[in-house]
């Protein structure tokens, strides 16, 4: 099938730009002497975590997850090592021992004492990380927290070690601001990490990352992997946000023109907010895409800065930059501001090279 | 199973305000003397359908649908009625003459000549709107537009009416303003309505409609049919705009407490963007409830003003406005800003009732 007769609106996932974005990272952490651990949040997809396996630029010690549902596809796919990145309760502790039992070793994160109880008592094989807060203000206690030993002390043998995610790095907005962030976060997942061997007990593994400290961290000795996802597809935010290049998107939504305006030289898409997400990272950065840029069919820029101002639930109105006439039918891409949320609007991607092919449909793993 | 024991992030459905809410639109469109056409683009789910259809308070013409995946799904169970009301493109003219081939009546919309043109060509039995633009600057031409005539002249026999929808009523933030833009409405539509007549062509379906012109219209003269869609929910945007009561939100988001910040007053819940969606539509509304209002396991208002401040993917960061002391595991649930957008995100309900059980789990129709 031809790119342009796929049924709008649907995901777009070019594989190689997916490939160059793979390797851009890996040859990135690999010269940082550390593991990559990569996060799927984003791709949620066995093809795309295959693509990230083969690549041999940095050592990977397996994968990131952010759902249980996730952790379940892709230890039925074959991949076991796998770090499930939000906080547990001790009410999804069975899925995960039942998991384990069947052959894979998902890891745990936790912050809070009575959870590290609950999962050291817990009949399964469960291993847990504590989560260490390194600015971010979402998860973790901080690596000077009174409780850290407690909290260690509990998980007992379960204990795997330290984990951080500096999603604050998404604030900064320069190179040197993301490797300031990446040496702070590599601080404070050491210090902890620290205090416990300092208590004897082991801290095997020293994870932390997010897709801008992995790329830009200027060293990370000391920390054993990094965790980066969101590069692999890469979006308009982290664009700005210089963790892509602007020209490295790796996936689009494809969309056909619905409605004409040429009076107000706007035209409607069939890429409202289902199909694009309501997210507006772009809101915040130097750029601000509104609900996404519209490039022509094959993913150029063709058409200036052309933005999804408005998106209702299936349709997406877009202000016009270009001369260029529109007919009902026609076939136009747009690039995301945040393709975790987009992406997660679709059951599947339609993947193209460098023809006008579809070379491939990969289904992705929703929900919970 | 016990509505605490779900597995979260999912979807409740409350029946009791669903049916409360379905009942309440239907009888204020009968007082009004017109017929509903409720659009499923909210619910997407054949049950609620049902419940919908069983109401007899209003007459009921068919469905509304704003996908061809809810289309197909909807002809599948047998309701045959639709009106498909997103711009069609002539691409898919195919789809929609299979799925009357097979016994559905679905009909389209469109603003455009060319489009117009391929309707009547193609060989399938189909059957068309026109879509008026009556202040929403999205879809359709002007009542005025000098190439109505043309366009109903090139659908011939597909033609089959005017349809309009008052989007722009979200914007509105009184009943009084919802009843004026509800009469520009009608008048928009019966204006292009009568001019088809005066050409001496049928127009046998007025439909026009969105939930607060449904709700708040003083008249509907002239029109055949309304339809509203995200009344059988309701949201927080819905209700600061008087469309639905604010405890007549039917749809909330089940999740579990997994971080507690009691320094900063706050906790991390497993309800993040990917589960509420990134939908801000109360960021314009009286009350800003940020990603979502926080409320008791039982769906009560126990917490104050407790509000998701801050959504990641899977993390809903909430800033509480309560001195209740929670747990890792606690159960809440998150009143959505925009129900359309947060329900699209989950792929089943969790039905409650007047007890603490699930006593049903109602599958959803997603993605095209």
């Amino acid at each position: 099938m031809k790119l342009a007769d796929l049924p709008t609106p649907c995901l777009v996932l070019d594989r190689r730009v997916l490939a160059r974005n793979i390797d851009r990272m890996a040859q990135a952490v690999g010269r940082l002497g550390v593991a990559l651990r990569p996060h799927m949040k984003t791709a949620k997809s066995i093809d795309v975590a295959r693509m990230v396996l083969a690549n041999s630029a940095a050592p990977i010690t397996g994968i990131t997850v952010s759902t249980l549902a996730e952790a379940e596809y892709f230890a039925a796919h074959g991949i076991t090592d796998i770090l499930y990145a939000v906080g547990i309760t001790p009410q999804k502790l069975d899925q995960v021992a039942k998991l384990n039992t069947a052959g894979a070793d998902v890891k745990v994160i936790t912050d809070d004492l009575d959870t590290a109880r609950a999962i050291s008592a817990h009949p399964g094989r469960l291993r847990a990380l504590i989560e260490i807060d390194c600015g971010e203000a979402r998860g973790g206690i901080a690596a000077e927290d009174p409780d850290l030993e407690a909290i260690a002390a509990a998980l007992g043998p379960c204990l795997a070690g330290i984990m951080s995610h500096a999603g604050h790095s998404y604030s900064g907005r320069s190179v040197a601001e993301m490797a300031d962030i990446a040496e702070a976060e590599r601080r404070a997942a050491l210090h902890a990490a620290r205090r416990l061997r300092a208590a004897g007990m082991d801290c095997l593994m020293v994870s932390v990352g997010s897709s801008p400290t992995a790329l830009h961290a200027r060293a990370l000795g000391g920390v054993t992997e990094t965790r980066p996802g969101v590069y692999m597809f890469g979006d308009l935010f982290q664009a700005e946000i210089h963790t892509v290049e602007p020209d490295s998107i790796a996936v689009t939504v494809l969309a056909s023109v619905i409605g004409r305006r040429p009076a107000e030289n706007r035209i409607v898409i069939d890429a409202g907010g289902m199909a694009l997400s309501k997210d507006r990272a772009t809101g915040s950065a130097p750029h601000d895409y509104k609900f996404g840029l519209v490039l022509d069919l094959h993913g150029r820029r063709t058409y200036g800065a052309s933005l999804v101002a408005r998106a209702n639930q299936e349709h997406g109105v877009v202000d016009l930059d270009t001369t260029a006439q529109f007919r009902i039918g026609d076939k136009v891409r747009v690039a995301p501001n945040h393709t975790c949320m987009t992406s997660a609007a679709h059951d599947r991607y339609s993947v193209g090279d460098d023809s006008d092919d579809v070379v491939a449909i990969w289904p992705r793993i929703g929900g919970w």
